[in-house]
């Protein structure tokens, strides 16, 4: 099972590739920050970082794309630029068929750190930690791009070690975070 | 001159391609509204919206790709799916170089109506009245983004009914106007 994580962003967009099997550890396959100067007009911005999310997904080939969910509440000078590359990318993994997962910021913080409200330092050292890295991955958008692959990794079928399962197979937790998360994704 | 107005929003999204030239009244070439349904997932629902966008474009050749500039503190429960059609927007002009032009709401309410602060109804009269037009463009999305093609059309040195001129053969007040909009496109 590989998964990219996109932390997306206009200026910096964490790409993160991740390989997990229920027990084992997730192992990194690819970690970058697609990047797009300020100067430049929105459209030549979009179409470069829409170019790197494509290289990378060409490269890499993962099973599922997860992306980080941009509430319109956020930081509000940013967050067009955020939604607008959040929308590139799950638009270049549906054009592959490649399914689509979204993860909330505290969601994708808990998975790695046990805490929705933990700092960005304790989740740089956490990915560190849990994929075996000796240094720090910098900077936080690349350490936040490789927590989102890790937490989707860990949804509760994978996190309790079981091998992925047909729907009728969840237990009842699994069943009422499955059925969240797809009205979650409905709501968009 | 052809411009293809894109009223982003990701249940409608308007299109509109309008024909203009200075001294001539501009004359519609198509307009329909792409629509996704909310039932979707939201990467199938972003697929949709973008097919239709680039079908528009590939079959209209536009010159320009005038797109509706969304605002952070707009309708909170639909302004993230906006802002991302109006990037797939964007982003589909620039792929074929295509050059893309953000216009403001109030800017394309005051272009056909006078005023900033308009009713949608106005709109669509004006728009049918300047097109020539027998009926009312519907729905509303769909006469925005015509709207947002006749905007783009009348920018002043078209307004004024003079051929489209080297920057630095404007008067001092189109070139603040220009300045402006250069300022307003990097910012996004």
């Amino acid at each position: 099972m590989r998964v990219l994580g996109v932390d997306p962003g206009l200026t910096r967009c964490g790409l993160g590739v991740v390989d997990g099997l229920p027990g084992r550890r997730a192992r990194l396959v690819h970690v970058s920050v697609a990047r797009s100067d300020p100067a430049l007009d929105v459209d030549q911005r979009l179409l470069l970082i829409e170019r790197a999310l494509e290289e990378c997904i060409e490269e890499h080939a993962p099973d599922t794309v997860a992306v980080e969910r941009v509430f319109a509440q956020h930081n509000v000078s940013t967050v067009m630029g955020t939604a607008q590359v959040a929308g590139l990318a799950m638009v270049a993994a549906a054009r592959r068929r490649i399914p689509v997962a979204l993860h909330t910021p505290s969601e994708v913080k808990a998975a790695v750190t046990g805490s929705g409200r933990a700092e960005k330092a304790q989740v740089q050292t956490m990915v560190a930690r849990l994929l075996g890295l000796d240094d720090l991955p910098r900077p936080a958008d690349a350490a936040d791009a490789l927590a989102l692959a890790i937490c989707h990794l860990w949804r509760p079928a994978g996190a309790l070690g079981a091998p992925q399962r047909e729907p009728g197979a969840l237990t009842p937790a699994q069943r009422r975070w499955a059925e969240a998360e797809q009205a979650a994704r409905r709501r968009g």
